[in-house]
């Protein structure tokens, strides 16, 4: 094996075809695998079926002294204030808690926004000329299509190994159409970087042009290490309150990948200032989210120490599955020198820069033979790789035997769209 | 006792000076009564505490060969659908179920008119020149409040026994302005009343001006009579589509006062193509809301049979205080010809109408003798009861002994305000 730069165009020709005999022998099996979600497989889910026993007794209803079944309480139960408030590090006063998705509360951010705007809105954002939105990329397509959807014109910023180009962001935080940012601070999706201290300062001393710009600090894997030890975090409300920035921080979480993806408790954590100006907007809405969930979470997850308890048999779970996609890369394409990726520690996605020009026509090829990968682009505004080389590679949810299938069929896939692009 | 208008005015001094006394007597006692909010009480959540016992084993975790813990799945759980288009009427492709609240659902589908349009709206309702809205009053202050925070100007539409009048809705939706209207088809809130046939005949058959007008159908109340047997109510959906409106309706339900106020299951109804058109919304939103709760909900009602058999225990519990409310006032306010009430067979709420400039009195005079009721002039838009004379009672909530106790005081402050209002 050497790098594929070097072969003969001869070279390339006779390797093609050996791959595409592979490759054939591969679709002629009709596996339907699935790479494409940060979806939680069985094992995970075996993990806490516990927390289906917990509401059985009458006193299990009663937290507080308030009756979790009925009407009230919009801001959530005080027991899962407590909870995340020492998860996240802030203060159980800072925290409001929803319903089974934090994807929800923060298009719920955004529309309120949009809507009535935020606490310091000049207008609501449809009132606004032009509307801006800044965009780390890669980054995730469930935050982009967001802001997408809104009209916000989305505005690319380069991902480095220490978080987003803090240049190039407090360089556009000028421009007063500009509303917000997309964050995912630890474990980034889908670099799995980790912001560095200084990149986080910098967040946190932004002097935006909108007195309403909106830092999403979605903090989806603060507690999802899958190697080594719990990576403790800085607590950005504090920082940006040091900063004189109480108001502009939006922080997010949930435990969609600590119990279930379909059934947990999401988080929003910002200053007491603007909880109660957006309760004032919430409370229109709902009376308050479910409860009965939030105190079945607040019993099994305990406090924080019993949670990452908990993440270190996910961790178990899930760290296999990242070893054999880093394992199968570092032994089939590293020779090749065709692919850089990252290697995450923590979070739920392996980032892959295939050969520029080479991203869309290797998910096309996965997907002849019966692999789902996320969209090639998906992870820049727009779904538009500008390289067409990222690729989201989302080991969790299969079983080992088929990720080490899927990985040998898209180390295949990557070969023969390099070879290819370099010209048969 | 005789009616207070055919009292002297010596005769209503006399009269006031023992009610005066009898009211001192109450407010020295202290108490803290509630009669605000149709909330169910403690022996009404008693009757389903057999809900949280059903998803200990793992095979009540699949659904219809889906496992409801895990993303996915949009629109909700299959077994859901089926259940809410029984009890419903309507067909299971017609059935979206959301997260704990039919208000969310709702609130979320007037933003979303507001930020993107409905399915055949021209241009989003943020980009309309005027918003009007139809609210048939007394009604809901939940409703009003929501297309109040959404610029609407909200125009009063009079109930009458048979529902809205439609007389009135018929010349109002001739404007284009006007873009929908809150029913509360079953057992009215406040007013208890189920629209006639014809009243829902003339919804099916409306011919609004805007393309885009909503007839929001919140079934509140569907299976939810205290009295008698389970009275069949006409399919909207199916009504609309005959007269070729199938996307004028959209049907609200919930399972909040089923099975649990904080933690039920909401369902929004709609044409296909409405559901098509909204999910390619909601999917920027959420992934899906809480599936495990809509399976838990579908294997504890399971059918509509036994749902109603359900319905007739809670109807056992509410049925004794609604008599309470009735007989105190039949007893201590009929004969004094100073108000009248509906006698509900459903729903949640005894609708009084004091005599009129007396309702805001009346609870104060509550208010500072610890009783809590709905505030005075809620049940109409912008909390303005222009003959300040609607009284919303909601029995549900306390024991039938802490009932009793609110209704006397209620009944001595409606003489009070009564006589005020004759002159002393």
């Amino acid at each position: 094996m050497k790098p594929y730069a070097k072969l003969t165009k001869e070279e390339r020709n006779e390797e093609y075809a050996a791959l595409r005999a592979q490759y054939d022998a591969f679709c002629a099996k009709g596996l339907k695998l699935n790479m494409a979600r940060g979806k939680p497989g069985d094992e995970q889910l075996a993990l806490v079926s516990g927390i289906f026993d917990l509401m059985i007794r009458p006193e299990n209803y009663i937290s507080d002294g308030t009756d979790v079944r009925n009407y009230g309480e919009l801001r959530g139960m005080p027991a899962a204030h407590r909870l995340f408030a020492e998860i996240l590090d802030c203060k159980p006063e800072q925290i409001f808690v929803g319903g089974n998705s934090s994807l929800q509360l923060m298009y719920d951010l955004v529309s309120k926004g949009y809507t009535h705007g935020l606490k310091n809105s000049p207008r609501p954002w449809c009132r606004e000329e032009k509307l801006r939105w800044l965009c780390p990329a890669p980054g995730y397509d469930r935050h982009f299509k967001i802001t997408e959807s809104f009209g916000f014109e989305l505005i690319t910023i380069p991902m480095t190994e220490d978080g987003p180009d803090m240049d190039t962001v407090e360089k556009y935080v000028k421009d007063p159409s500009v509303k917000g940012i997309w964050c995912v601070p630890k474990y980034s999706n889908p670099d799995g970087i980790i912001y560095s201290d200084e990149t986080i300062r910098r967040f946190a001393a932004l002097r935006p042009a909108a007195p309403d710009f909106a830092l999403v600090w979605d903090n989806a894997y603060a507690v999802h290490e899958f190697e080594g030890d719990y990576v403790p975090f800085p607590d950005i409300l504090s920082l940006c309150e040091a900063e004189g920035n109480a108001d502009m921080v939006y922080e997010f979480a949930s435990t969609s990948k600590i119990t279930m993806p379909g059934g947990g408790v999401a988080v929003l954590a910002a200053s007491e200032a603007n909880l109660d100006y957006l309760c004032s907007l919430i409370g229109v809405q709902i009376i308050s989210y479910d409860k009965i969930n939030q105190q079945r979470h607040a019993l099994f997850l305990k406090d924080k120490a019993h949670t990452l308890e908990l993440m270190k048999k996910h961790a178990a779970v899930i760290g296999k599955r990242f070893k054999v996609v880093l394992d199968t890369l570092d032994r089939e394409i590293a020779p090749l020198e065709i692919a850089t990726w990252n290697r995450p520690t923590g979070g739920y996605f392996v980032s892959l820069f295939a050969m520029p020009g080479t991203a869309k026509r290797t998910h096309q090829l996965l997907k002849d033979a019966g692999v789902t990968l996320t969209g090639a682009g998906a992870t820049y505004p727009y779904g538009k790789d500008p390289a067409d080389s990222n690729l989201r590679i989302a080991p969790s949810y299969p079983p080992v035997d088929e990720l080490q299938q899927a990985m040998n069929a898209m180390c295949l896939c990557l070969r023969m769209a390099a070879l290819e692009q370099l010209g048969l």
